[in-house]
C-alpha cells in the first residue's frame, strides 16, 4: 500500500487529549499497512498567542521575526505528537518544515511554495517510522530564513507533500465532517458532499467556503491529489475532492454542488472616472503595486451626456485602507471625481459543474433572490460559478433560498460540528 | 570596537515589558560602538511549561522529541527580542542554534558543543544588524538533529560564541548583580566579588553556586574569554571573572574568593566490600556504565579483622536511583554487605587560589565548623577548594561559621535581589 499524508488542524490537536486520540488515528493508519506522513497545525490558539505576544512588543513586527516566532507553534505541536506515538510504541520523527525539504520564496508571511525536497521524509519512512512535518512553514530558497506560507496554509503543505511523494490520497481532518451544500450554521438543511470536483472545490474555496484553504486545492488540482476533508471527532467518511466525481461510480454529475457565501469583502466605487482608453488600467496599476487583491470588477455603461462612468471592485476588507489611500494619491492624475467605500457587502455564489450543460441556472438563482426579496448590486461569473453582491444583512437569507431553489435541502438535519475549520 | 557578546537569562526576559527593557540595554551597548551578539534563553517559566506539555501527553518523551520541542521556547523569546530591537530602530536577525552554527554531538538532552561555525553571525554583523541566538540548543553533527545542551547551558552558548567570534568580553545578565563570596539568602553579610579568577569560578560553579553554568566557565578558561555577571535589572558593574584578577590593578589577590554550597546530592556508601584489588574499579565501573556522575569518594581503613571495607561517594540526588539499581545488579559478583542511601546531606566548600600559599587554612575552616556544632561526614580537597559534606540541617549554619571565620562579612549588608538565575 501507499504514502497517505494527513493533515490535523489546530482544533484537533488542541490539547493532550487531541493529541493523543490523533495520534491513535495515525496508528491505526500505519497499522493498516500504509505509509504515513502527518502534517500538524499549531495547538489550538497558540498561533494567535503568539500574535498577541508579538503585538505586546510592537505594533510593526519584522515580518522575518514574525515568521520565526510563528512557526514555534508547529514546532510544540509536532514534538507533542511525536512523543503520543511513540507512547502508542511506534516510530516517530517530527520534522520542521526547512527539514522536510518545504522550499518557499521570501515573501515572509505568505510565502509560496516553490520546491519541495523531501529527502528526510523518505528515508523516515524507508525507516518505518512515521513523519510529522509542520504544517505552514518552510524555508527560503535564497536567504536560508524561515518563512511562513499565510494563515490557513497547513492544508497547502499536505497537499504539496502528497504530492511530491506521490501518496495516494491526502486527508484533511478538522472538526467538521466535510465540504457541506452550505454553511450548516445558515442552513441547517444543508447536505455533505459525498464527492466534488477539484474544480468546484477550488470555487467554493475561492467564493468563502472556508473548509479548504485556496492554494491547496490549487495544488491537488494541478497535481491530480484526491482530498478526502473528513472529521477528526469520528470515522465517518468525508467528502472526497477528486479529479472526476463520476469517475468509478454510475451516478450522474450533480449540476449544483452548492452555495457559498462570503463577509470578508468590502466594495469601492470610484465614481466620475473620464471614459477613456487607460483610465481603468491605471487605476488597477495603483492597486497592484499596493499588493491590494482584487475580485469582481464592474464597469457602469457611460454616461454619454457627461463621458464619465462609474467603476466598482470588491477587496477583503483589510486591504481597504491600503487601496483607499493608493485611489486617493492618484485621483488628480485620473481625475475621477469621488470614492465610496462600503463594507456592509457580502458574496452569495452558486457554484456547479453541471452549469456549463444546463441552461437557466442563473435565471433561477436570480429568481430565487428576488422572491427573497434580496437586491443584486453586483455580478460575476465563471464557467461554473454564478457570485452576487449583496446588502451584508441579506446574506443568510440569500443563501438559504438559493439552497432551497436548487432542490439542495438534505431530508432531515444532519448533526454537524461546524465551527473553525481549525487552521 | 570589538564584540561584545551578551547572554539574557529567562527571568530578564519573562514578559514583553523584560523583553523591551533587554532591548533598550542592547541597543545602548550597540550605539557605544560595539558589535552586539546575544543569546537569549526561553521566556520566564517557558521550558517548564513545554515539559509539563510533554508530561501530559507521555511519562517518557523520546530525547530526540524533547528536543525539538523545548527549542520552541528560545525560539519565541529570541524573536520577540528581535522585534523589540526594531522597534528601537535597530536591525536585529534571530538565528536558532542551527542557523548560528552551534554543532553539537547527538546526545539529546545533554549534547556537547563540538564546533562553532558562526559564518551567519559574521554576515549580520557585518550588515550592521545585532544577532540574537537561541542560547541552550544547537544541531547535532552526524544526524542534522535539534539538539539542546542540558540546564541552564545558554551561558555555555555566550561563552562558546564568543570564542568562537574572538568577542572581547562576554556579559551574562540575570537577576543577581554578580558573584557574591555566599549565598546572601543564607549570608546576608556576603559581599559581592569584583574580580574572580576562572579557576576559582570553576570550582564555585561545581561546587553548587548556581550562578555560572560549570561548562560555561570551563569553555571561558579554556578559551581565555572574560565574562561579566551582572544584573539585566540595574547598570553596577557586576562581577568580572577573568585568568588573572589582580591583573592590572594593584591589588592583592585574596585568600578566599567565597563560600559554596550544594544541598542537591546524596551520599551512598557500599558497606562490606573484600578489600581486593579490582573491586573499587568493578563498583565504579557499573556506576559509570549508568552514566552517573560520582563527585566525592572515600574508602574506609578495611579493618584487620574482616578485611573488609566501606566505600562512600555522593552524586546528583537525580541519578540515586538509577546508581542503587546498578550497584544491586553487581552485589553478587563484588561480595558486598549492603548498601546505605542518605539524601540528607548538604556539601559546604571553601574556595580561594590563595589556599595554595597560606598554610592553616583547612584548620581554621575545620575549627569553625566544630565551633558551629557542625559533624564532617566527608572531606575532600583540590589545590584551591575544600569541600565538607555535613547533615542537610547544618548546611546554613556551616556556611555562616565559615564566612565569618574567614572575615569575608561586609561592613553592611547590600542590597541585592537572589533568586533563580533564570536560566
Amino acid at each position: 500500500m501507499g504514502i497517505v499524508v494527513q493533515k490535523y488542524g489546530g482544533s484537533s490537536v488542541a490539547d493532550a487529549t487531541g493529541i493523543k486520540r490523533v495520534a491513535q488515528r495515525i496508528v491505526n493508519t500505519k497499522r493498516a499497512g500504509h505509509d504515513v506522513v502527518v502534517v500538524v497545525s499549531a495547538m489550538g490558539d497558540t498561533t494567535d498567542e503568539l500574535r498577541d505576544l508579538a503585538e505586546q512588543v510592537t505594533p510593526l513586527p519584522p515580518p522575518r521575526e514574525l515568521d520565526m516566532l510563528l512557526t514555534a507553534g508547529e514546532r510544540i505541536s509536532m514534538a507533542l505528537l511525536a512523543m503520543a506515538i511513540a507512547q502508542l510504541g511506534h516510530q516517530a520523527r517530527s520534522f520542521t518544515g526547512s527539514q522536510a525539504g518545504v522550499i518557499t520564496d521570501s515573501a515572509h508571511g505568505r510565502a509560496k511554495i516553490i520546491d519541495i525536497t523531501p529527502g528526510r521524509i523518505v528515508k523516515a519512512l524507508e525507516d518505518g517510522s512515521i513523519a510529522i512535518v509542520a504544517g505552514f512553514q518552510g524555508v527560503s530558497q535564497d536567504t536560508k530564513d524561515i518563512t511562513t506560507l499565510g494563515r490557513g496554509a497547513s492544508d497547502t503543505t499536505a497537499v504539496a507533500l502528497a504530492a511530491a511523494l506521490g501518496a495516494e490520497v491526502c486527508e484533511i481532518y478538522s472538526d467538521v465532517d466535510g465540504v457541506f451544500t452550505a454553511d450548516p450554521r445558515i442552513v441547517p438543511t444543508a447536505r455533505k458532499l459525498d464527492r466534488v470536483s477539484h474544480e468546484e472545490m477550488l470555487e467554493m474555496a475561492a467564493s468563502g467556503a472556508k473548509i479548504l484553504h485556496l492554494r491547496c486545492v490549487e495544488y491537488a488540482r494541478r497535481y491530480g491529489i484526491p482530498v478526502h476533508v473528513r472529521s477528526s471527532f469520528s470515522t465517518k467518511e468525508g467528502t472526497w475532492v477528486v479529479a472526476d466525481p463520476t469517475e468509478g461510480t454510475d451516478m450522474e454529475q450533480a449540476i449544483i454542488a452548492g452555495v457559498a457565501h462570503d463577509r470578508s469583502e468590502a466594495k469601492i466605487t470610484v465614481v466620475g472616472v473620464p471614459d477613456k482608453v487607460g483610465e481603468a488600467a491605471r487605476i488597477f496599476e495603483a492597486l497592484a503595486a499596493g499588493e491590494v487583491n482584487i475580485d469582481m470588477v464592474v464597469q457602469n455603461i457611460s454616461a454619454a451626456a457627461t463621458g464619465l462612468t462609474d467603476i466598482s471592485f470588491t477587496l477583503p476588507r483589510e486591504d481597504g485602507q491600503t487601496a483607499m489611500g493608493a485611489l486617493a494619491r492618484i485621483q488628480d492624475e485620473v481625475g475621477y471625481d469621488k470614492l465610496l467605500y462600503d463594507d456592509q457587502i457580502g458574496k452569495v455564489s452558486l457554484i456547479g459543474a453541471g452549469m456549463r450543460s444546463h441552461p437557466g441556472i442563473t435565471a433561477r438563482f436570480f429568481a430565487a433572490l428576488a422572491s427573497a426579496g434580496v437586491n443584486i448590486e453586483m455580478i460575476s461569473t465563471s464557467e461554473i460559478r454564478i457570485s452576487v453582491i449583496v446588502d451584508e444583512a441579506q446574506v443568510d437569507s440569500a443563501v438559504q433560498a438559493t439552497h432551497s431553489a436548487f432542490d439542495l435541502d438534505a431530508d432531515e438535519v444532519e448533526a454537524v460540528v461546524y465551527g473553525g475549520t481549525g487552521r
